[in-house]
């Protein structure tokens, strides 16, 4: 983490953008907290945090060995807890799971353990899992123990041969009546539990699934607490054969892990009974309703589309904006200085898409999080009607989302040319993290074809009369079909978008039909057509993404001048899509081949009214030096010398000539080859 | 690097694979290597390097410290060029440059060298600078004391603030005539060089290139030999600033530096003097020409297209298919066993057109350097006509593919899931590799642009009756306005990409002359249509490499058996790429909506086709199991026992319990919080 060591002056040229922003960046960052009091406590708790030196990096961890990476993964980790417990005494806030993973995962957590955290999944999913399946008796027994960390949990279901389609997973759980017992077992190698944080060497608990038999049938999975290693020594357990999986792509300070059982036993009551039950005597008593646990998982994606998403995307357009207006390049006109790179067209063309982006997201999460706190209650009263709905939209908002700030993080990490390249940009482990997400808690392109077969199901229920649920509504209108005469307007680009998603979804759905009419199997004409089902569901959700943005700036209660900038902004990811997705708008919408010329200028000219405004919309994610992390996107921009202080943190710098030099390259280069 | 411990059985789905395959693999690997002869040699030296042991990593380089990773790459480095030697006087090859760069770079120093080779810009620039620019005398003089390692070389060229933009360098080079020296000197942070390989702790000599001022006059940029580092301590010379630039998101082992000059005085004939001169008094004598310096900026573009691009790919495609081949998942009808994940048509969609494009670039490429062979004997011989249009398809080609490259990179690894995402899959190296060039030797976006300028000053040439050169040609011919009645066939493919370039091309030519008739500036209204330009680029190029592709396929003396194999792959890229920018094609092309489903279906139909082929495909890229290095795309598809081989190389493994849990996790879960 980069720690600022004196007062550096502002540079000039970010002075001057600062100077030349046309609304109120304080007004902007409360609206995106959520009000002024959020953006006080925000500040608060990161100041709390981010200025304890006990928690700052001695020598940036990618200069570290693997396992001293993960050392001070656990030493930062057990330091951070304790932290957020002397918070939660500071402020009296009571203490809540969800401000464990709100400081855990985020910003926050983000800046502290860069490279993710060995104790995650105790809060995010082992605490969850037993609130939410355990018995009352369970959680008493559980949860205290829990929550005082004196057991470290975490959650093991995937396995190495088996990841989204969770029914095909293979770890045994056999009931013995006559001692009470389950028998975990892993039949093969390919039923070893694969990649639960914590679990290499962190965890000494978790909750394990795994396929339930008991009487002789198989029952389908179930949770089981399962102890792994011993409390006092930490040794793993006899039966237990645990191991860290590896060094990844990111996420390296997860103590990710593996895990096998050899006939490893467990008492009876480590069966999670909420719901469904094993008997004494090995009666299976089968669960009132399996939708329930539906909650958890739409609760994770809904969490991972603001926590890593949206704020690995506004960290890396912060860098890369501020960057573009101190890094001077090239020239534009013959004899005059080099430009400041954000002059370029193609520079905005890569930076400002992607800052209306990362809105869009923001926008689309609050909504997606209000439908979920009603759709929560309305499940504790035993209503389900909204829930497939709330499922639908949260795989396709999950999937476009993490890949949209996926590829926007590489954007702007190229928008920065070789710098961003470097490690210490921050933009190499943003996206590492973010890209992460593009296949954990449901592979992205499965989940599109989740929510592409709930819309086929609502298009059939359209052209039977049914009522459809809000977000599929427009399916039922006959006058998405209509084309009007184009002219550039957002309501006439949300038009399009719906145009864009009927056509999709019709000439899907009568592809798909047509060819089971010629005799084959449905599930092979889905297969044959699932490209177009995959884009329907992309359409399907770019359309809700951009309605919730208009709606949101039409509803803000914002400053005039601050509601210009955020229509701008919605306009611009309107307009963006639409270039990038051109065909499918001249197959389905009203625009005709003579409106894209006009289209392209609004593009181009909605691009120059940003370029005054872009330091200052990202100054509004207000996003500190130490969580930025980055000598490109500091607040003051004094990238260079930034860049020059990193460097001589590398260790290779210690010494005017490495040792290497006496022990191989001497002898080499003296050898007269 | 994977070292095949012991002999294991072919995983039973592989082998069914292979034995689907309709055509000779044996003949396909021939003619990708151009011919039996060159397969059998690429396999002598291949099986040279990569079974000697001493070339093998004990400790996979990403479980360790940075420093260790240095040092274990000069290791490597100082045997791989005595190995070099030896293999020379096995094969009484001779010795030449290119064939220490064939070596070190493409697939076999990236197996052996993964992360990158200190050594690898005193062969790629060091020494062909001084063939290429340094006099008869100073060839004498520096080439053997080079070619023997006596000396250890880099290039220093980019510095902090300035890179692509070479007119801007600011390190300077005054001449001195009382003491017939020059004095380099480094004026600002910004001026200090950074990003050349090899400059941090490894080199004692550079090309360093500054701005050349006698007289009081400044001639812009020159080459000067420039000893860093005492031969014998290696310690850096009094004037020298020298270190390593830090983590980078690859390439760690090539050891970038950094280097700033203060007031640091060397000999006049150090400045390398076969084109301009200074002459002892501190006149200066003009180069006859400074284009002769284009070619060997050429020639690394054209080299780094099938050196990195298209080796990359190729590893990544063959790790990603057949991996494909052995993951079972989901069901795709109930009841049935999980299918092979390569049965699921987005999988194929992920995987065959990424195949197709190594292709095309394989095709491309080939035609390019004989382009480039014969336009160099040109240029000795004065001839610099055919000089700009190289440059020009040169610049868009090595962008396109560079980009395409990583694009498919990550599309692989993302088809493999989470296990794409561990380190150990090789993909994150490659795309770490790959992504680079997107940025070094011309940034993308640049690149673009100066093909766009050639392209755009060719349209106005040959509104005037010029003659065209042949990559241009098309720009003169109306006819490519003319629309036709679709139907599905590559001549109609390849026109529709035609008339693509063509209707871009124009209608860009009109905005940016229209607007200029409004009085804006040339380089204003150039601006504001960038992106546009950038299109245009990238369309000639596609038009290129598929003409080239559906060429090369045409006329390669092969079977038919595999020219119905090739041609279904260029048929897939054409098609792919087409749908992929639809909207282009609706608005210049003779394709017409009503036109898009079937031009969809015949996409879908290739995948299929492709599938019983896609394992004997990438098979035939003959790439050996140590070079791939992935658990996930051994030759014989024993995925997962590979998979947790390389886990337990985890040192983290190496102890049941981790030193941290005495001296953190143990206090922190005792303290009962």
């Amino acid at each position: 983490m980069v720690v600022q060591k004196a007062v550096k002056t502002l540079n000039a040229d970010l002075l001057n953008e600062r100077n030349r922003g046309t609304f109120n960046v304080e007004e902007l960052t409360n609206l995106i907290d959520g009000g002024a009091e959020k953006t006080k406590e925000r500040r608060e708790l990161v100041e709390f945090f981010v200025k304890d030196p006990l928690l700052h990096d001695k020598v940036p961890p990618e200069y570290l060995s693997y396992v001293e990476r993960y050392e001070e993964a656990i030493r930062k980790s057990c330091l951070m807890v304790g932290k957020i417990n002397e918070w939660i005494d500071l402020k009296k806030t009571g203490s809540s799971v969800e401000l464990y993973q709100a400081i855990l995962g985020g910003m926050l957590g983000s800046a502290i353990l860069k490279d993710g955290m060995p104790f995650a999944l105790h809060y995010v999913m082992f605490i969850p899992a037993i609130l939410g399946q355990g018995t009352l008796e369970q959680q008493a027994y559980w949860i205290g123990r829990a929550w005082n960390c004196q057991i470290m949990g975490t959650y093991a279901q995937t396995e190495l041969g088996h990841g989204t389609f969770i029914r095909g997973l293979e770890t045994t759980a056999h009931y013995d009546p006559t001692t009470e017992e389950f028998i975990l077992n892993s039949p093969t190698l390919t039923s070893y539990k694969w990649w639960p944080g914590g679990l290499g060497q962190t965890s000494n608990y978790a909750i394990v699934v795994a396929q339930l038999y008991t009487k002789g049938e198989c029952h389908g999975i179930h949770p089981f607490v399962v102890q792994l290693r011993d409390e006092e020594s930490h040794m793993p357990l006899p039966g237990i054969d645990i191991g860290e999986i590896g060094c990844k792509m990111g996420m390296n300070g997860t103590n990710q892990g593996y895990l096998g059982f050899k006939k490893f036993r467990i008492p009876r009551d480590q069966m999670l009974m909420k719901n469904s039950q094993v008997l004494k005597d090995g009666t299976y008593v089968k669960s009132p309703s399996d939708k329930l646990t539906y909650g958890t998982m739409i609760f994770v994606r809904v969490a991972l589309i603001k926590g890593v998403s949206l704020s690995y995307l506004s960290k890396a357009v912060t860098i890369a904006t501020r960057y573009s207006a101190v890094r001077r390049q090239s020239e534009l006109r013959p004899g005059e200085a080099e430009p400041l790179i954000m002059e370029y067209k193609t520079q905005q063309y890569k930076l400002f898409p992607n800052i209306a982006s990362a809105f869009g997201m923001l926008f689309s999460a609050n909504w997606l999080w209000s439908m979920y706190h009603s759709v929560t209650s309305e499940l504790e009263q035993g209503d389900l009607e909204r829930l497939p709905e709330m499922h639908a939209i949260a795989c396709c908002l999950k999937a476009v989302s993490t890949s949209d700030a996926a590829r926007g993080i590489e954007e702007c990490r190229k928008a920065c040319g070789g710098h961003g390249y470097m490690t210490c940009s921050n933009l190499p482990f943003s996206y590492g993290m973010a890209t992460a997400a593009e296949t954990y808690e449901g592979e992205n392109t499965v989940l599109y074809l989740q929510t592409a077969r709930f819309l086929m199901k609502a298009w059939y229920q359209a052209r039977t009369g049914t009522k459809l649920p809000l977000t599929t509504a427009y399916l039922t209108q006959n006058e998405s079909l209509t084309k009007f005469p184009w002219s550039n307007t957002m309501l006439n680009v949300i038009a399009a978008y719906r145009q864009v998603a009927y056509g999709l979804i019709k000439e899907t759905t009568g592809k798909v039909d047509r060819m089971i009419a010629t005799g084959v199997q449905q599930e092979d004409a889905w297969n044959n057509y699932s490209i177009s089902l995959v884009q329907c569901a992309q359409a399907h959700c770019r359309l809700f993404m951009i309605e919730k943005f208009f709606a949101s700036v039409k509803e803000a209660n914002v400053s005039p001048h601050l509601r210009t900038v955020l229509m701008q902004l919605c306009e611009l990811y309107g307009v963006y899509f639409l270039l990038n997705n051109l065909g499918f708008f001249l197959m389905y919408s009203s625009v005709r081949i003579g409106d894209i010329s006009s289209i392209q200028d609004w593009q181009d000219s909605l691009l120059a009214v940003l370029r005054p405004n872009a330091v200052s919309i990202v100054d509004s994610f207000d996003i500190c030096d130490e969580i930025l992390s980055s000598p490109l996107g500091a607040y003051d921009g004094n990238v260079y010398e930034r860049l020059f202080e990193e460097a001589n943190k590398s260790p290779l710098n210690a010494k005017p000539v490495n040792s290497s030099f006496e022990k191989y390259l001497k002898p080499f280069l003296k050898s007269n080859l």
